[in-house]
């Protein structure tokens, strides 16, 4: 299902190509993140017209609400969403731990109560494997569970051990119920956990490789550690993935984070700053971000930025600034709008380095051109 | 530039077209609200998918936030707002004497603070023609008082006397001053007043007859007065407007009234129901409106009415009422959409209706169908 086109001398970056049930997305890629069965402010017309080849749908807020049954009653998330290209759903457990004391983690899996009413609901390898293959997704994520940042080394270690436990139950339900989608077998991905513990990552890895899935995600990156450690994190994972199956770093990142872990031989990205951060009127440009609330664009008659996509065209950061400040939704409509599209073709103008073969030079001067402001994030 | 292509035999229904410096309007014609140069929630590109001909922009909130200043130096309201078609502007009256206590109204104008910051404004007869010629409206409205409902005759028959005055004064204004837009004249509209008075409505459109304007406003109305008051608003004053000019009904109304006001010989129309109902989830259908928000649409997998937009299809409403249950603006997006293309459908289908002679059978049908949920509004 994963074919390789290219690999780039210099890193390890790579172009490939992924085929799910839904249809075939190019790597590397970002994924617009639709949380609860929608990518915030977009319509899915607009997510073609950007380029997103793949959304994300969250196991756990759709169970929530409106409930995996209506989902399934509504002829699977692709209908339901209207979104008729690929769909990877997560587990469910990264949020579930979120939940902090709502939560119990046992052997069996999660006992938890979810944020919107307080009911009692469990969430275990089988349940969420169910879930998923109920929601029709064309890539279901394993349930593992994500340590927090930091995190000791002897409960990364027992915790990996739940996981790995967790992954076989995983496996074989996935084995015995083999779940289809849109007429083809949905792919399964194993997450390499582990903590800031390279042995951990390098046994977490192989133990999944051993089981045999379609596609490695690096998870338990971006819950708050510092970046340096985050780029170990998939440092210590990647060389232990095999070739020929995609990757994942879960929940990243900034721009050059994801240029980075591109040259680190990342395929696949999910993030949900275009949206948050347009929520806070902050815009992407390869200079780095701006918060278009700002005096300074109050007679800015200019586009966001120079490359602009059709449906950007046209608006200045004169108007967008005024539809922010009179708190019309159309300026978070026009930031989240841009944000995304500025992920996308991103990622879109790394593959096109890569098959040209001067990722290294779009690398170095895509990362020094651009400025990060964190403290917009 | 106002031709009639035709005339119904049974009604003073009217099916005519309007010419501006920003192109020609088709009429019967509904104009969506766009109070702070956005139509609510929507896209341009949109809104002109949906077949909107001309939209609002509200000279108070404008001159409030950004400024007048902002939007010249930006080229005028349709490079602000990124539309191209034509743009009607309200004079700000009407706004200005809502606000109460916070307003003084003298001869030359009214003194006012305004709802953002406070600060105290002006707004009269010339500068009120003054910014709407800054803005670049392709038709201007006449600075007028609307006197609140109820109103003892002798208020009504003093305030008409200064609307008349300030009436002389907008027209003394655009005479001295020609204001062009895109190239071509600003169009003025004078605004007939006069309460629930016969004799008053007669002389207020009589006098403004006599000054010459491009079109001819009924004020007054729906401002919190029954129906049948409404309705008698305009048989006082259509009677006393000239055959070759456009007709507009100010605020109105919810579609049977629309079509009632059409069967009376009103050719523009201008109502936020469609946006305002949205962000109470009802949305509108040709049996009247439905909440979405109600439990019996949670498993409803059908579309929100079977003559549907192409942006609106594929959404069911047990999708769109998940989506507003979790506070997705996707949901508030979409219910907005669907009620602009219904109102502007509606006035097309009364355009088809007039043209091919049988306007009464389509009121008939249309209003025996549809059922009024006031207790929504
Ligand atoms: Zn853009
Ligand atoms: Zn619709």
């Amino acid at each position: 299902m994963f074919t390789l086109l290219a690999t780039d001398s210099q890193t390890l970056a790579r172009r490939g190509r992924l085929v799910t049930p839904h249809g075939a997305i190019e790597t590397p890629v970002f994924m617009p993140v639709g949380t609860q069965g929608s990518v915030k402010t977009v319509h899915p017309v607009e997510l073609e017209a950007i380029g997103a080849q793949i959304i994300l749908g969250n196991t756990y807020h759709l169970a929530v609400r409106p409930g995996v049954d209506i989902v399934k009653e509504a002829g699977g998330l692709h209908a339901f969403a209207n979104w008729s290209k690929p769909i990877l759903t997560d587990s469910g457990g990264f949020q579930v731990f979120s939940l902090g004391k709502l939560r119990k983690i046992k052997e069996e899996g999660v006992h938890f109560q979810n944020h919107v009413d307080g009911s009692p609901m469990f969430l275990g390898p089988e349940t969420a494997m169910e879930i998923q293959a109920g929601l029709g997704s064309d890539i279901a994520m394993l349930f593992d569970e994500c340590p927090p940042h930091p995190c000791e080394a002897s409960y990364a270690s027992k915790s990996l051990d739940l996981t790995l436990r967790w992954a076989r139950r995983c496996r074989e339900w996935v084995d015995k119920n083999q779940p289809m989608t849109g007429g083809g077998r949905q792919l399964h991905f194993g997450i390499v956990q582990g903590s800031s513990y390279a042995e951990l990552r390098a046994r977490s890895a192989r133990e999944l490789v051993a089981m045999g899935f379609d596609g490695y995600a690096v998870g338990g990156v971006s819950v708050g550690e510092p970046e340096p450690e985050m780029m170990a994190g998939v440092e210590n994972s990647v060389p232990h993935l095999p070739m020929d199956k995609p990757r994942y770093a879960m929940g990243l990142g900034t721009p050059p984070q994801m240029i980075e872990m591109v040259a680190r031989g990342i395929d696949m990205f999910d993030c949900v700053l275009p949206t948050r951060l347009a929520r806070h009127s902050t815009a992407f440009t390869d200079e780095g971000s701006m918060n278009l609330k700002n005096n300074c664009f109050a007679r800015d008659f200019r586009p966001i930025s120079e490359d602009t996509h059709p449906l950007c065209q046209g608006f200045t950061r004169a108007y967008i600034r005024h539809l922010i400040k009179a708190g019309e939704i159309l300026g978070l409509r026009l930031i989240s709008l841009h944000n995304l599209h500025f992920y996308l073709s991103l990622l879109s103008r790394a593959r096109t380095a890569i098959e040209g073969g001067y990722f290294s030079e779009f690398r170095r001067e895509f990362t020094s051109k651009y400025k990060n402001h964190t403290s917009e994030a």
